[in-house]
Order: structure tokens, then C-alpha cells, then sequence
């Protein structure tokens, strides 16, 4: 079974063993044009602030340079390879022709053509006016989002394409998730998977958002629906909704290509799985697919995956979705939008030190000791304020503040946010019932630890640190008939340590007191009042 | 003329001429012992935490040392000179017997026989105490000083020396200023001036707290004022009042004695003037004696000094004295905990950069740019809060923020620090008005337009960069009687430069809404409800 994960700058090829998850081997692809943000390749058209482009040629890269390479490192022969199965990053949308030609292979030189990748962010105008409008007309689609829709999403830059590129919306016959579109290429056939239909296209109870609502955006836009929905376009994979055909997760999305197993190297006609999110995907690697077990992916930033068999509308998450993560149970995603990025902002900013140093010089601390407390909205704040025009606070410090004591105040503040989102949930009536670790901040167990004494609560930590493509070689086992379904699958596949980190009573005592002030600033600084003032003159001044 | 100005860590001494105060030649003697904090001089004697002494041998080494360098240095004949002044830190307090000598030239092996520098801070018990019981039975001299007497004055070291050693308080007879310990070395005769009497004495309407007060603190403190009163004992120097005789600014202590001609090499029978405190003799180094007239001596931390015409209690004041600073007027003084040391402790701490670097990448910056507003509570608030307890608070961070802007952030929090003084001066019926920098903090530029914008007025500026030392030497003139007063010799030998730095209007506009800010964290935190919290659960921790 191969798994691949389509990563901001690189992809990840996986070889696994269908009977235990066992992984053989794998390689990975370096894009080679990374994330475009300053110039479109081989020209000097110049791109806005916020921007961030990426190449279709280096997700195709991927398959023919990262699968063939993982099979050589597992020493496997290509035929005994069942199946095949995709994460993409999410949101990461196209244009392309009826064929799913990416418009940018067409017109180079505009940058609209190009994918839009999930951290572009210069369509949060058009976020902000359909999240205006939205809440204005009651749409009963926006508490499933928390509140808010991100600028990051589907329709935001859909929008932004008809009213910067009207010409390039013209041609648009296709806005295909890049998930999708690599399914696509590895097929021929065009699908649409249930996870980021939901999550990113505002599909929910059966249906779109209304041409009524588009069109009062703007009056172009009424048609947006039609690019998006299956119903009516070539074959169809999966179950039609009122007339939108949405795939399941671990379905079969269709058969290799002779042209995919050219570049891949895999037998022709094997099982290729339904498209999906990495985030998402992770579950299954975790064996973390039934009701209240919260995966956090904690890298840069977190991301917060649940299934639960309760539905609820809980303030400030990401978004629910039926079917989202595993078919017949609700899927929950919450996030934090900097966690990752804050140490590392303070260790190139702040530290004399790295990582390691500072972190040996924290964990000699008893908790409290650097008498700080932090706000974790470095990077603003998406669960549960949905706010990105917050900032960060630091309360405390004295002239025997040291970096170290600075840096685990950081991390600690991060967990205080964790801890934010899981209350937030279980309040909503979700219960949270296992809280599971997986991402590269799993190398640190002191930030580990801290995390378990400030949620109170034992972690467990998946198995694999190449989680996402695990996820998807699961999800392409369950394609290919080898499990009945996601859970068998993930039973048998999946890797997790239950409670490898326990809370220590006495430290979880501490801070427990700790984040009572922690909550105490948030409710204080979460209107915005002065975070937002702040950030006004801050754009003055630049301006 | 020569000025010796006694710092914390060396001394310096300075030629100056009569007529118009050009320094002439100048030294300085770095202290053998420097601050004592660990052990006592040549034993393993320890000290406790926040101890801080002295040692008098280091403050006559600077009369025999610096003062004859100084004369060299200036070319002329020690016979030129007429006269000597002298200032010093304060609180730095010394027991001695009947006849000056210091106790611990006797039992050098007993902590409490050694001077207690400004800076030793173990007496907070014991200044709480007094407050507390000042505060119950409303004591009328309490208001004067902002409502809390410091645990760095006469009374709390008093009474820590006395409960902690009692049998070196039995053999203290004279519990007496370095300010004016070294002026009864120079001339042989004890004097009291009425600045540290009133600021660090809490002599108030002519009276000392009563006996019965200081017997409910402890009834072994209830003659405590018969080791401060020079009424009953030896020569007398200056005014009488209520028994207690008070030495005035300018006025003359005494003439140098033969064996203080030895040390100094200067003519024996030279007039010495009265000791007094170096923040309050700067005044007339910048020709700063009339009513309104702040001055400002920003270093490590900021001491505002300021006669006026008009009495009133100002809230978080450090105090007010009558004939404190220059005879008929009211001296004010207030103080900001830290401010030359938040700077260092950044830059030491978190800059990869120094002060120059950062001033000169911080100054190209709009005002507001970098989105951060900081209080300026590293060091604790001495004014207008009075509170030790409070820390340092920075809110606006994002992960774009650079050391230069926390950097621009914190100098302008002490700025803005100082901008809410001057406004409760004002608020309080005490006008201000002029602002008048002195001290190591003039030589940054930047730092001083920061100020001029934020304080909305054109910034005066001492002329000399020993302005201690050069106040000094103005005393000793009118001592000498070469001036009929402070007033006429410091328009004569003082130096300013009015409006060096003048407020740019639209920056001044745009630190308005900062400053706006400034007051909304201000006094959210001013209660200490979380700063108090996190410090109790540090304390704790440590403990």
C-alpha cells in the first residue's frame, strides 16, 4: 500500500504493510518551486502581500520522482502494491479547463491561474464580506464554522478570482481542490471528497450556499456552485446528495492509469483511495477514529481533529462536518493558529540560545517559578475567538526575567489555549475523551509534559512520524477492499501509545491556578478593544 | 570650588569655578569594596538576600584619593580653593558611636555594624509594618510621602537593625546619613540637612513619629529619634526646631578640619557645605531651583525633583519636604522604579544587538509601527502606584516583531511612565513647567525625542554630565558665601539648555492614542490583582 502526502514545500511517499501498518519505506520530493510568494516562475510578474502560489508540476514531480523512490527504499516489488491513497493540503484550490487542465499550464503569466495555496491570504476582504453577509441573512450554514468562514477557503478565493481576474474566473470551468485534482491525475476521473466539500466548500446539510446569497455578493458570482458540484459532469464517484455527487473517505475514488502507472511505476488499475485533508487523515494513522478522540497535529500551528456522535455548534471551531473524518460520525476541527511558530519567532527574535538549550534550562523550573503568564495570539487567534487581528501578551516579567523563563511561559501559553478548546468543546456538550499528539512537536517531551499537567489529562502520541501518509495508505487499504472499513483499518494499521505522558498532580495543581489568570487576560484582551486599536495605528503607520 | 558626588559604586570629585562654574578638572575613585552584597570584607561572614552595604573606609579613600587628582587634573593651586561641597545616595545610613566613629570599624565580623546602602532592600518586613500601623492610626506624615515610607529609609533599616541585632542598635549612639557622616568627617562636627532628614527621616511639621508610634512597632524603638535628633548632643549646626536642629542647603556645616586638609590636600578652614542627597543638589547643577522646575536624572532608574510654591499631596509621590531642595519652597520628589535598567535588562537578556544598534534600527520607525505598548513595571511602580510588587507587561506581539521594536516599545512605556506623573502633579495643583533631563540617559538622542513627543513639551538639558558633583561645588559656593544664595549661585554656575529637544506635533498626535492605551493597561493591572497573583505563585515556587 502507498500513502502520499502532499506537504506545503515538499511530498512524502510511504510504503506500507497492509497487515500491521508496518512502514518500509519512503522518500521525499522537495517542490522546486516551492511556495510562490514574491514573483510567478520564469517571469517578473510580481505578486501581492499575502500571496502564496504553488506549481501542479511539482505535485506531479512528487509521483514520479518520491513513489518510485519509496518503493526502492522498502525493497518491495511495485506489483505487490494494492493500492494507492492522497492528503493534500486543504484549502490548496485551481482553475482548471473541463478536463482538469490547470489554467496556469494555459496562461502562465497571470497569476490568478496559478493554485492557490491554503496560507494565501489576500482573498480576507472577501472572507470578511461574505462572513458579513452571511451573518446578516441568518445563513444557517455559519455556525457550522464557528461563526466565521476563513479567508483561506474555497469561496473566499473564488471571489477574489471573478473580481481581480474576471477573464481568468471566465475560463474556469473546474475550482478543484488540489486533493481532488491529484485524484484526478492518478484516475481520470473527477471526484470530490466529503472532507473538504465540507470543510472548505460550505457543503452542508445536502446543500451549497444559495445562488440567492452569491449573487447578492456579487451578481457574477451566482453561477460559482456550478464549478464546484459533480452532479452533472463526466463520471461520478460517489453517493448524490441533491444533486452533488460527494465522495466517501476510504472510497474508491477509481483505477490507476496506464499515464499514472508510467509515472509512478505502480501496476496500472490498482485501487486509488478518495482524496483527502492531511490533518484529517491523521486520524487514522493515530487509530484515533472513533467518538472523542481529539487528534492534535501540532507543528507550526495546531490542528484539532474529532469524530463524535454528537452534533453541536461549538463557539469558535474551525468547522463541523457529517462524515468529515470517518463516514457516520460528526468531524470536528478546531485550531491555534501559531504554536510552533512562536518558539521558533522567539528563538531567532529573542533567544541566545536554541531550542534544546532553552529547553533544558525550562525544565529545571518548578511551575510558576518565571511568575509569567502569556497570551498565545502571536499569530491571532482562530479557536475560539476567531479573531486574527489579535496579538500577543506577556504579563510579569521583572529585571530577573531570563529567556528561558520567556520561553516556557510560551509554550505553557500554548497549552493554556489547548486546554481553552478542549473546555470549549466538552461545554458544548462534545465530550473530549483522549487527547492524542502527533506533528513535529512531539520531540519535545518537556512541551509534552507541560501539555499533560496543564489539560490534566493523560496523552497519547501516534506511533509514526510520517503520520499523514500513513493515514492515507489506511485510507487506500479500505479503497482496496482490504478492510471493511476506516476503523478496521485503523485498528489494524494505526499506531498510538495511550498515555505516554500523565499528568503530574502537583504540577497540575500549580497551574490550574495559572490558568485562572491565563483565562482572566483572555476574556480581558478577546473584545479586541485594545489589541485591535494597536494593530490599526500599526497599519497607519505603514501605510 | 570643588563637588564630590558619592554614587553608589565610586566616587567623584570636581574643580569648578566660582564665577561661572566651568569644571576645571575632575576623578573619580572606584570603591575597593564596591557594593557588599555576599560576604562581609575579608571574613566568609553571609549576607542575606537583598542586603546591600558599604564601607567608610572607600568614601574617605575617595576624599584622599579623588579630590587631590581632581585639583591636578585642574591645573590649579589647592590654595584657589574656598570651599567644598559634597552629595551623596540616600538612604545609605551608618551606625556610629558618640563620636562618629563607624561600628564597624569595631566589629567588622557583625553585618548590621556596616553602612546600609539605599539599595539594601532586606528591611520590606519592617516598612511594612510601619505602614500598615502608620496607615491604622493615620499618621499625619504618611500623605507626604505618597501614602508608603520605603523600606529603603532611616526608620525601616532602623528597625530592622534593631530587631534582627540588638545588641549593635544598644551600642549605636548615632544613627546618622552618609550625607551627613562624611560632612562630620570633614569639619569634625555632626550635622543633620534638612533633605535627608525630611525624605528619608520622616520629619514632617517639625516633628520626628512619636514615641508612642514607634513603641507600638516595637517598645524597644521608642527612643529610636534620640540617635537621629542632634538637638541634645555636641555642636550644633543650623536651625532649631522643636529641639531638633536641621542643617539648610547651602548653609555652611563647618570648615575643613587639619586632618581633612591632610587627606584632601586642600587649605584647612575652608568653608564645607551642608551634606545633602545627589538627586536634589542636580537641581542647581541645571539652574532648576524655581517653583516648577522638574528635573528629571534618568539612569538605571529616574528621580524627579521639583520645588514649588504650592503644597499639595500628591498621590505615589516618594515626597515632599519643606525647604527640601532650596530654602522657601516646598521639593517634590518622585521616582521611576527602573528605566535604564529595563533597557539593559533587554538588551543583556534578549537582543542580539546592542544599544546602539537597536536605538538606531528603532528610530527609523513610524510611531505605532511596531503595534506594542509595554508597562514599564519591570522594576515594580515607585510613582504613582507604590508598588514593588507589580512586573513588566508587553502586549501587541505578532510573529513579525522584532527585538527593535520591543526595544522602541519599553522606551517609550517609561516615557509614557513618566508622562503619568507629570499629569498627576498637574491633576494634584502642582504645576510643572519645565522638564529638565539630567544624567547618563541624555547621551540617546532618540530617546530624548521619544520623551519631548510623549510628554507633549520641548525637553531642557543639563549642561554637564557630572551634574551631582557640580551642584556640590554650587553649595559649597554659597556656603562660602561667594553667592547670598542657591538660587543666584546656580543662575551663575548652573548650566541648561532650554527646549534642546522640541515635540514633533504629529508624533505627539499619535503618541496621544498610545498613551490612551497606556492608561487602559495601567489601570487594569494597577490593582495587582494578577501581577500580585503571578509574584505569590513565583515566591512559592522558589520557596
Amino acid at each position: 500500500m502507498v500513502g502520499v502526502d502532499f506537504g506545503t514545500l515538499s511530498g512524502r511517499a510511504v510504503v506500507v504493510r497492509v497487515s500491521d501498518g508496518a512502514e518500509l519505506g519512503s522518500a521525499v520530493h522537495e517542490y522546486t518551486h516551492r511556495v510562490i510568494e514574491q514573483t510567478l516562475p520564469g517571469s517578473d510578474v510580481k505578486l501581492g502581500p499575502d500571496w502564496a502560489l504553488q506549481s501542479p508540476q511539482d505535485w506531479i514531480d512528487v509521483l514520479k520522482i518520491a513513489v518510485p523512490a519509496a518503493i526502492a527504499a522498502a525493497g518491495v516489488e511495485p506489483e505487490q502494491v494494492i493500492g494507492i491513497g492522497t492528503d493534500f493540503t486543504a484549502c490548496t484550490v485551481l482553475p482548471t479547463t473541463a478536463d482538469g487542465t490547470p489554467l496556469c499550464f494555459e496562461t502562465p503569466e497571470l497569476p490568478h491561474a496559478w493554485p492557490k495555496l491554503w496560507k494565501h491570504h489576500a482573498a480576507q476582504p472577501h472572507a470578511d464580506r461574505i462572513n458579513e453577509l452571511a451573518a446578516r441573512r441568518g445563513e444557517s450554514w455559519l455556525p457550522r464554522y464557528g461563526g466565521k468562514i476563513s479567508s483561506e477557503w474555497e469561496f473566499a478565493k473564488g471571489l477574489q478570482l471573478l473580481e481581480e481576474a474576471p477573464d481568468v474566473y471566465a475560463r474556469t470551468e473546474r475550482w478543484i481542490e488540489a486533493a481532488d485534482w491529484i485524484i484526478w491525475q492518478l484516475t481520470g476521473v473527477e471526484s470530490r471528497n466529503i472532507c473538504t466539500v465540507g470543510y472548505k466548500g460550505i457543503f452542508q446539510d445536502g446543500a451549497y450556499p444559495s445562488e440567492e446569497f452569491l449573487a447578492e455578493l456579487n451578481p457574477g458570482f451566482a453561477g460559482f456552485v456550478g464549478k464546484l458540484a459533480t452532479g452533472s459532469v463526466g463520471d461520478r464517484v460517489g453517493d448524490d446528495v441533491n444533486g452533488v455527487t460527494v465522495a466517501p473517505l476510504g472510497g474508491l475514488a477509481g483505477r490507476l492509469t496506464g499515464q499514472a502507472a508510467t509515472w509512478t511505476g505502480l501496476p496500472e488499475g490498482i485501487a486509488v483511495a478518495v482524496g483527502n485533508v492531511d490533518a484529517h487523515v491523521t486520524n487514522a494513522a493515530a487509530d484515533a477514529v472513533r467518538p472523542g478522540q481529539m487528534v492534535a497535529i501540532m507543528g507550526t500551528s495546531t490542528c484539532h481533529v474529532m469524530p463524535s456522535d454528537q452534533h453541536a455548534e461549538v463557539p469558535g471551531m474551525c468547522g463541523v462536518v457529517r462524515d468529515g473524518i470517518v463516514p457516520g460520525l460528526w468531524g470536528y476541527e478546531a485550531g491555534q493558529s501559531a504554536v510552533g511558530d512562536i518558539f521558533a519567532w522567539f528563538v531567532d527574535n529573542f533567544g541566545h540560545d536554541g531550542h534544546e538549550q532553552l529547553t533544558a534550562l525550562a525544565e529545571k523550573q518548578a511551575v510558576g517559578q518565571h511568575g509569567l503568564v502569556a497570551l498565545d495570539w502571536f499569530g491571532g487567534n482562530r479557536s475560539v475567538l476567531v479573531d486574527h487581528n489579535l496579538s500577543g501578551v506577556i504579563i510579569g516579567q521583572t529585571l530577573a526575567t531570563k529567556p528561558e523563563d520567556v520561553y516556557r511561559a510560551l509554550i505553557e501559553s500554548t497549552a493554556y489555549g489547548a486546554r481553552m478548546i478542549v473546555e470549549t468543546f466538552e461545554k458544548s456538550g462534545v465530550p473530549v475523551e483522549e487527547f492524542i499528539v502527533a506533528g513535529g512537536l512531539l520531540k519535545n517531551p518537556f512541551l509534552m509534559q507541560v501539555y499533560a499537567d496543564v489539560l490534566r489529562r493523560p496523552l497519547s502520541v501516534i506511533g509514526s512520524d510520517q503520520g499523514p501518509a500513513l493515514g492515507s495508505a489506511i485510507h487506500a487499504a479500505v479503497a482496496a477492499g482490504a478492510y471493511p472499513g476506516i476503523e478496521e483499518a485503523a485498528a489494524a494499521m494505526g499506531k498510538r501509545t495511550e498515555a505516554a505522558y500523565v499528568p503530574d498532580e502537583a504540577n497540575a495543581d500549580a497551574y490550574d491556578r495559572l490558568y485562572a489568570e491565563y483565562r482572566r487576560l483572555h476574556d480581558f484582551f478577546a473584545d479586541g478593544q485594545m489589541l485591535h486599536t494597536l494593530r490599526a495605528i500599526r497599519n497607519e503607520a505603514h501605510a
